[in-house]
């Protein structure tokens, strides 16, 4: 719509100029500068006219406004590393140290770590279980209201939605909750930064009402890895001491082709977000007519209605939850046979099914592809005889099964700890995270008590091949020493 | 020397296959994701066979040991949010929460972050001055080692070597008397990546003894802004803590162009860089020659001694302090002169001087650019009549005079502030940094008195036209509430 300068362009008009850079960054510019030198062209420091991001008044500024403006919250801030600093210093800023936070058991890893950092006592909220596809649902509003009241000194509730698999939660009800109450709503929202750009997406968090919201730009939109927004509404947030927190969990020399990258995925919105997702709806469509034969696969629709208030509008397209549960076949058996058979790199295996992103810069090519992989591994499949199917009570890793506690999160974390074999850690005081990657939520928790059915859980996994984190080559985890 | 294929040649083969991905990042390597569509190329996420940066085992491991070889360093780690990242998390690996560090006054801001969130108690050695450029000098060994008898409970000691502006400490001699008391020693030589790669250079802090050094790859190397690498020698450093913080500290989706940007500069340091370092030394000796005449203006060489024991070796090469002092012209004006008429652009401007950052990438193009204008300035400018001359007692910023402290670092931080004009600030505690952009070092660090002389001395600035942080438009500061 607007045929407005981009910050990449600035900075590509700057880099054909005749001035001569005597300041960082080392390479100059200079073609010469090895493999990466294309690279260097826009890749420059804080000089003259380029703005500085943590006391933003020039192009900077102006960028992030563009982005402000596109999503409607009432400021934005650009992230260079990552959601990841988006969440440190967003709930660094809801809750001083020492005090209370309430999080979903399903949150980032992040979010655990600005509780330690912070020295934040945590109470957890524990999303049931979507028995059909072995994922977690979304957060209720009335039990976050139940949970507040139960624990009033809280200050700040962080919820993850969607969920890396695209589940909801409802955020006006739980905003609600929160907001009756006088607390904060952090939401990180990393995986729909693509929310309320389309009226073929559901509404985003920014409308539902939270205070502080996290948007990973390159996860769902045209960005680079590692940019990321956070968006802050109302005046419940203290703004200056967000920016203090912002400007110390990033690097002081914020990488320019990190923003550039930002400011022209949003000027892409701008420019063809519409019709690009209008046409992602069609590819939708079309990739559920082709799959909708198929007989042992399932393509999970992540809808799901988690207040008794509102009923959720809408679902997240891109992301496909595609299920063997009940098969002979396991989510890392299908990873395995898309990567290597027909090149289709997925997202990631879980054990009873794979995860695939979709994004308004897939074509057509890209749905087909895996529809078409989709029909013929489907004809190959068999239900299961019953011994591989993953019984009642074999309850998936993320289950509404709380650990027992044996020790604050932070006061684990700062313990002295021993790395000892899995087995000999029954009844220990994890002083580690355990968690599968991606999406990196944990497993286990510092402080937790480990126990015999989270042990042969997380050994089943690795037996499966999936990605385990915290426990070693050697099958040891660390726990608090005696 | 080596024929390896580097990070950026293997996700260069990777994006030419018919790989189709069905995950992060969202502009799918599509041609028509904008106009930064080239970058999105090579950005991927941690797809199988592109390993994990933070449980490193593959590629990623093998790119971090070909730095460390390079550099020496018993062990190596990429950093994808800057020397930012290194220092936060060798400070909090090194001191646990309330304990004490000793920390030069001109390090760089993000050491003072680190002690803020990890609630340390700050001791301060205050650097002397250089008169003649009005610029810090290095660190006493002598004096560091009578700091540390007086404060005993100090557990490690962090220094800037080089400091921003080349001048370089006694590392051997520091480390002894660190080491000598059992303390951690941490060198911030991020303006220092090229020590130790030439003959014609300084030897860097990893030759020197000290237990964690970090290094700005992009500052004076041809790598991508943000990118840095902490080194970790001896046993003094708990290696799996370091671990545990750089993964807090760092987004969980490290851009792989950042990473691969760090590894083609270690390919060609490996196959270039003893040629042009030498290429260096032949470039700066020329331009020493051309600049000999000079009447006014004088170019510094940085080889400070500041021990007794040892004498320093050689000086950086890559650091021009271009000083304008005791003549009618100020440093901002030189820089706008440099700037606007000759479109060379300094790396930044103090009061009385320039500096610029000279690197193995700049051709005698570069050096002769600066040496012709500044020849042709220099018969343009006169000695000062008296009154523009810095007098005696007009410290510089960075004076070794110790502003009064009020309260700890972190309880001023995390005290109820208020935003007030300077001019009424006089005997309040500040609540916030006020610093100098570039490089970042506090002028005033929270819990700190503001007096008289201080905000005299931030007005003069702000009147120069320097960049200072942590002061509104209108001359506003942030001071404790009473």
């Amino acid at each position: 719509m607007t045929a407005r300068k981009s910050l990449y362009q600035a900075l590509s008009d700057y880099a054909a100029s005749d001035f001569y850079p005597y300041h960082m960054p080392g390479h100059k510019r200079n073609p010469a500068g090895g493999e990466m030198a294309e690279y260097h062209k826009i890749d420059i420091t804080e000089i003259d006219g380029f703005d500085n991001l943590y006391q933003a008044e020039g192009v900077l500024k102006e960028a992030q406004l563009r982005a402000n403006s596109l999503y409607g919250s009432d400021e934005t801030f650009f992230l260079i590393n990552g959601s990841t600093s988006g969440a440190l210093a967003a709930i660094m800023t809801a809750a001083e140290p020492l005090d209370e936070i309430l999080i979903a058991r399903n949150c980032h890893k992040s979010v655990y770590h600005a509780a330690i950092m912070h020295g934040l006592i945590v109470r957890y909220y524990y999303p049931k279980m979507i028995s059909e596809y072995d994922i977690c649902d979304g957060v209720s509003a009335e039990e976050i209201g139940v949970l507040l009241d139960t624990y009033p000194e809280v200050k700040a509730v962080v919820v993850t939605s969607p969920t890396y698999e695209g589940v909801l939660s409802d955020i006006p009800a739980i905003a609600a909750e929160v907001h009756g109450r006088g607390k904060i709503l952090i939401v990180d929202e990393a995986h729909g930064a693509h929310f309320g750009l389309s009226t073929h997406l559901p509404q985003g968090a920014i409308a539902g009402g939270a205070d502080l919201v996290i948007h990973s730009l390159h996860k769902t939109l045209p960005a680079m890895t590692q940019t990321a927004l956070l968006h802050v509404n109302g005046d419940r947030v203290n703004r200056e001491k967000l920016r203090r927190y912002l400007c110390m969990l990033q690097s002081s020399s914020p990488s320019y082709v990190l923003m550039a990258s930002m400011d022209s995925c949003i000027k892409f919105l701008e420019e063809q977000g519409q019709e690009r997702f209008a046409a992602m709806r069609g590819h939708y469509v079309s990739f559920c007519e082709k799959t909708a034969s198929l007989a042992h696969i399932r393509i999970g629709k992540m809808t799901r209605v988690s207040s008794k208030k509102h009923e959720l509008k809408g679902w997240d397209l891109g992301k496909m939850v595609i299920s063997v549960k009940g098969t002979n076949m396991t989510g890392k058996e299908l990873y395995d046979i898309l990567r290597e058979t027909y090149h289709l790199e997925m997202e990631m295996a879980g054990e009873t099914y794979v995860l695939a992103i979709m994004t308004l810069m897939d074509e057509a090519v890209g749905w087909q592809r895996l529809a078409d992989a989709l029909c013929e591994i489907d004809d190959r499949i068999e239900e299961s005889a019953g011994a591989e199917i993953p019984a009642a009570g074999k309850k998936p890793v993320f289950s509404d099964r709380q650990l027992k506690g044996g020790m604050t999160l932070a006061r684990a974390f700062h313990s002295e700890w021993e790395q000892i074999p899995m087995q000999k850690a029954i009844g220990r005081i994890a002083a580690g995270f355990i968690n599968l990657y991606p999406p990196g939520s944990p497993i286990v928790a510092p402080g937790e008590i480990l126990d015999e059915t989270v042990i042969k859980r997380i050994e089943e996994c690795r037996k499966m091949g999936l990605a385990v984190q915290g426990v070693t080559e050697q099958g040891e985890v660390v726990v608090v020493a005696l």
